[in-house]
């Protein structure tokens, strides 16, 4: 019967989140009954889209929900095993009992790092597979903008448009991960857009104009997008982290895309189930070949697991933002 | 050698357009040549869509484009006889001479008004199913919301939709045509924007939420609209002319897209041509059996077509305004 940590939201945020809206609790999580397995985290995942919940979605006072990796440490389920690596929604938290409904075994290729599955090969790489292949039907050779370009979906989306042939345009919010973009990456042109205006240095970086915007931001991103798209163009919107913590971003150019014909299309990593398959078989590739680069935040114990979450809201990350649970 | 009278763009309007902006111009207009034949303009469109063309895209001093259905009155041309009606883009001027590539033969059905063909049989409501049917993806019995739905655009599309078994909602600006769209239509709601903030009257006005939002308006239609869209939820934007004149209209909850996977897609009337076979067979059939009903602002004369401009701007119309050239 261990000791479990866990995060509970405590108070609702108001513009960014606060370590005072977040408490450590430390419960006791019962053995695992019939029919019962009882996980371990390994691993969880703090990401942009968890910001909104925190506004509403979210309870207070209960552990938080979000992706993790966790192991199987006792199974009284006759399709789990001890040992199994299963993903999950219930990060926030060191152990907890599962009928196994809502846990997924992981077939991890041993060729490649077990984090991996937690971003390239997880759901931010699927979001960025399928926002990009799918919802924004990138063709080869096209013109391409990725927002947040350095971070854990952008930096997929951006590298499967290179794969794919494409003229691809970055932009992030600083010089490292400008540098990263531009010198390991390979992007073709990478915008700071700390040190420029995003409307200016898009219009200066996208000389064909941009075919496929893939937007994680929103707002000043969206605008200077706009003014940039060809015809039936396509705008796959994956996040709007520009309002998150306002609550608001206007866009003011909206009407552009009448004349362009372009197309706006929100979309989550689970309405493209079908080319999971396929994702995998491809991002593994890719990830093997090095054609698919990545960096990673690590952050270490459930304590940390507040700051990961507020540091990534204020770009402390660099890649994909995890909290490390146990080893 | 016809004496013609034209309309020229004099200056460029800032804000709302004015009637010094414009000039009424004689000229002398030469014979048909040969292979050319000499237009004499019977009714000329005035559209919303114009209005972005005054500020870019329309040349000062010259005669302005726009639709016109006109009739053949010399011909040297064989693919033209006298007494042709045939549609053309050189509106706003009484004659013109043609080499007839500009010109499409019209062979109006006998059953109806020939200035159907000016709106519900033409462009506009061709805009209007395409926009409904192919870019909507509208299914039987949706919810429907439609701005400006007693307009040359919007009528047809809410009627459609009615004819598809949806429900319906529509936005106007008066009481006169809110009495239309509610006794005549027969829309399952109506909102008179103008006395009931568009937000909370349509909250209330869709119970059921929202599947496709036909927009003709953007701005806080449009952000009504996001407020209230289902699941996978479409919206066809067809004009933003809430933005015309200000110059902007800006959008502030466009975030909303992204957890219903909502689709925003700009078009124009020449983005289905795979479907006009159809649509005029359709539609012939809705006017002759009463299912689309449509009214009509016709002014005449040339003198008037600014004032018919102004007018559309300010919502002076009842249904679509058109300008009388000749009997």
């Amino acid at each position: 019967m261990p000791v479990s940590r866990e995060i509970h939201l405590v108070a609702r945020p108001n513009g960014m989140p606060r370590p005072e809206d977040f408490a450590l609790v430390e419960t006791s999580v019962g053995d695992a009954g019939d029919g019962q397995v009882l996980v371990q985290n390994l691993y969880m995942s703090v990401d942009p889209a968890m910001r909104p919940r925190l506004t509403a979605g979210q309870d207070l006072n209960v552990p938080m929900m979000g992706g993790a990796l966790g192991r199987v440490v006792q199974s009284k389920n006759p399709d789990f095993a001890v040992g199994d690596i299963v993903t999950n929604r219930s990060g926030f938290r060191e152990y907890f009992v599962s009928a196994g409904k809502d846990l997924s075994k992981l077939a991890a290729d041993p060729d490649l790092s077990l984090t991996t599955y937690m971003h390239a090969m997880g759901m931010t790489g699927f979001t960025a597979y399928g926002g990009l292949l799918h919802i924004g039907q990138l063709k080869d050779g096209e013109q391409v903008f990725v927002s947040t370009a350095a971070g854990a979906v952008g930096s997929v989306a951006a590298q499967i448009a290179k794969i794919k042939g494409c003229y691809v345009v970055g932009s992030t919010g600083s010089a490292d991960k400008a540098a990263w973009l531009k010198d390991e990456v390979g992007l073709d042109a990478v915008i700071n857009y700390k040190e420029a205006p995003i409307r200016q240095a898009l219009q200066d970086a996208t000389p064909k104009g941009i075919d496929v915007y893939f937007d994680n931001v929103g707002g000043d991103h969206l605008e200077a997008a706009l003014r940039r798209m060809n015809t039936l163009g396509r705008i796959p919107v994956c996040g709007f982290i520009s309002g998150y913590n306002s609550g608001h971003s206007p866009v003011s150019n909206l009407s552009n895309i009448i004349y362009s014909r372009v197309m706006l299309r929100g979309f989550v990593g689970t309405d493209f189930p079908h080319l999971h398959g396929q994702f995998l078989s491809d991002m593994a590739g890719w990830l093997k070949d090095g054609k698919v680069k990545y960096q990673e935040t690590v952050l270490d114990g459930i304590a940390n697991a507040p700051s990961a979450l507020i540091g990534l809201m204020q770009g402390a990350n660099t890649g994909k933002m995890l909290v490390k649970l146990a080893a």
